[in-house]
């Protein structure tokens, strides 16, 4: 039994390369995401061709018992959850008010912040079991302010904040370090960016912002700061940090 | 046709004092509330005996339908609504995670995020038709920071602060003035503190802090602040403020 | 001897109309300012043309001794201060660091922090016998983020809004109103705004966004809400709100 | 020449162990502080003791020429200073307004705010010459939150934060890293809060919470994060975090 780190949302941008790193780092990568069993596989196997250990499942957070089940499933024939990274979004680009219909409002929340309580009812009964344990959220600006058109994204958002600062309340002092991770500003990830764009104009915004202008998150180099906020000591445990390009303004910058 | 003043969440505390307050600036008060007939019609009856106009309804906020119908119907027999107090909490008091269930996670977020949402879409095109507007949230503490056993209420707040950003940033500049108010302590409400601790504590506590200590928020007195800040001149709006006794602690100060 | 409402920085703009709302509501207004006073003494003369009371004081905030003896010699010759505006600012537009010199970091402090710290050293004591008083300070969006050329201004209104809640964390329980008032925007002020840009721009920008577009927050409004803060009971005091023109953007959304 | 990790406040504690850390990894320490000479010789000497390189300087913050005059021959003799640790203080424990000086008001913000703005003003310009720096500032709650007693400090420290803030907006695009650390619990430093205490409270203190129990922030732990901090890739920067011992209450959980 190897310790696992469990990633809920293994894109092919922060997720997947956060998952990587663990693995490196030695842990059993356990990734999980909804679409694109093939992208999944991939990860696998490349972990795999680096020496290290990784399974991939596909998950559809918003079912019901598929939280549960898995994590319950891993813990019984893989090893002991030792860190999850939730990586879920809920970003449906810009929409009035008007254009956002009771069934997104709900399903935003249902991604990116019931999904997560459902997490936590899961895993952590297990790790205060062990007296350790380690959640690291990745967050948006939204979760911080709410700008036009994210009515679904920002109250998700905001809502998961609170609660990985009511989960870090009740469960920090039980060993278990909940951080949040503010991540401002655009990542590059073929999978959510991308798709977002379309592969010209995401092709495009790399040339001109990311690669060698280091303006778009890399998300391999933003694994580095995964691994180490889930490594620190616990005299000095750090619950919300923020993260952007050099370039970017802050989001409190106009 | 008056102009309107909904008042959603409507007991004796804050929701019912801002309605007799806006009735006695001249608006009819609609009130609605889940429970508590005889304490709605009494609400109704003393702001009647004062002059004002009022109106009654039950109104259970999650149930399907139940705010879209009861606005269409306000608007088309009552007129139109200028005003709306939206004062629906979701407190279920502290409970640890293993004592907070899906159902209860999710119903503080059907009252206390999904609602106003719901009322947003039913409210804001009509005002947004007549240029003006103004919603008044009433908030609390856990919308800004998430404390040990807070985990539905936080994470339903915490969603709902960002709600109302999203919503001024869209509607403000169409009229629609979106207030989101703090409330940062005890209020002396039968209805919500007084149930919450029984009768008998609720007077002690009265007798300790509240009464001519005015160590307890006075509804009637921060009503005047609800009128206020809805009267405000469109050239200086207020979104945000927090209220608390001047005897309490700010909850940023340990 | 008649309940005094102290100025410090009564220009044409927030200061002079905060006043003029103070004298309307009963209060003495002492008017205090640095240069033009000519100006001084037209708002002096407009306030007791409308039947108030009203005396005017040119004052060097910075200078040794001037806000000490200036509140002593009120206290004895006019009447207890109960009300003070704090209203100086250290705005001197966006400069590089390489372009901000130690004596303008340090005088940004002086006017708009230490300041502060003076009045506050000077009149507290008085109020806390009185078991009453109000500190009403004008603040601004550089109190709540730092943006690029604001060194001096965003470090001295930090610094000030920080000194505001210790100031209210100490005196509120004895009875003193400190209220934070963050101007998020242009406000419509030929003293500040106008001279910054001169008179053909102000007027320009004025035409374009202030006057009936009401896009530039206007003093004489938003002295009803430094009326109203000032006047709230003691069971529901405000200490922070944000005030802007119904169509400008918050500070927080881009 | 080597690269400098330049520690302005150099005890026992964090800035010391922060010296420790970087030296291990390569950089020249140079360690300055205001008193206690020796303490400052002990850590150069247990610094070369591990093979690493150390000078150390006494050095008064608030004099006139000193960071300047310091920064300049450090540049011209021993190295280009690649990061600067500026860890400052200015506690002085709760003081009410009336045992505020002036002298003490003024001193906060000389040693925790102008010389910060100072060393940026000094090491900045040749930061930017060479498109790369980094500036790590050790921060405490008072900088978000201004209780009882903390005058002095709380406005020195919110105004430092604005500053840091500043600094990004204009330095981050020019390759310049500022991170602002917000040490939200009490260290296990014998240089400060061992002074504080005294000898005898402090070792019961550690015995109660710190040692074993890890209650207490471990500044060579802690130094791991600004190491790690201070070497993220550009496309990843962390502007702001927060550090506390896992037993602890966050400052915003009462």
């Amino acid at each position: 039994m190897e310790p696992v780190c469990l990633v809920i949302g293994a894109g092919a941008g922060i997720g997947g390369n956060v998952g990587k790193r663990f693995a490196k780092g030695g842990y059993h990568a356990v990734l999980c995401r909804r679409s694109d069993k093939e992208g999944l596989d991939r990860l696998v196997s490349d972990i795999e061709a680096e020496g290290g250990r990784a399974t991939g499942f596909m998950l559809n957070a918003v079912e019901e018992d598929a939280i549960e089940d898995r994590v319950a499933e891993i813990e019984a024939s893989i090893g002991p959850i030792e860190v999850v990274v939730f990586n879920l979004g809920a970003q449906i680009g810009d929409r009035a008010l008007a254009n956002t219909s009771y069934k997104q409002f709900e399903m935003g929340w249902r991604l990116a912040c019931f999904a997560l309580f459902r997490v936590a009812q899961s895993v952590f009964p297990r790790m205060e079991e062990r007296g350790k344990g380690t959640l690291l959220v990745t967050s948006a600006t939204a979760a911080v302010r709410g700008n036009k058109g994210q009515h679904s994204h920002a109250a998700a958002m905001g809502g998961r904040r609170m609660l990985c600062q009511t989960l870090n309340a009740e469960f920090a002092p039980k060993g278990i370090h909940v951080a949040h991770i503010l991540i401002d500003g655009a990542v590059d990830a073929p999978d959510t960016l991308g798709k977002m764009l379309g592969e010209e104009n995401f092709q495009k915004l790399r040339e001109a912002r990311g690669l060698e202008h280091d303006g778009l998150l890399v998300p391999s180099e933003l694994a580095e700061t995964y691994f180490h906020i889930a490594h620190q000591h616990r005299s000095v445990w750090t619950h919300e940090l923020d993260v952007r390009a050099f370039s970017d303004l802050a989001w409190w910058n106009h």
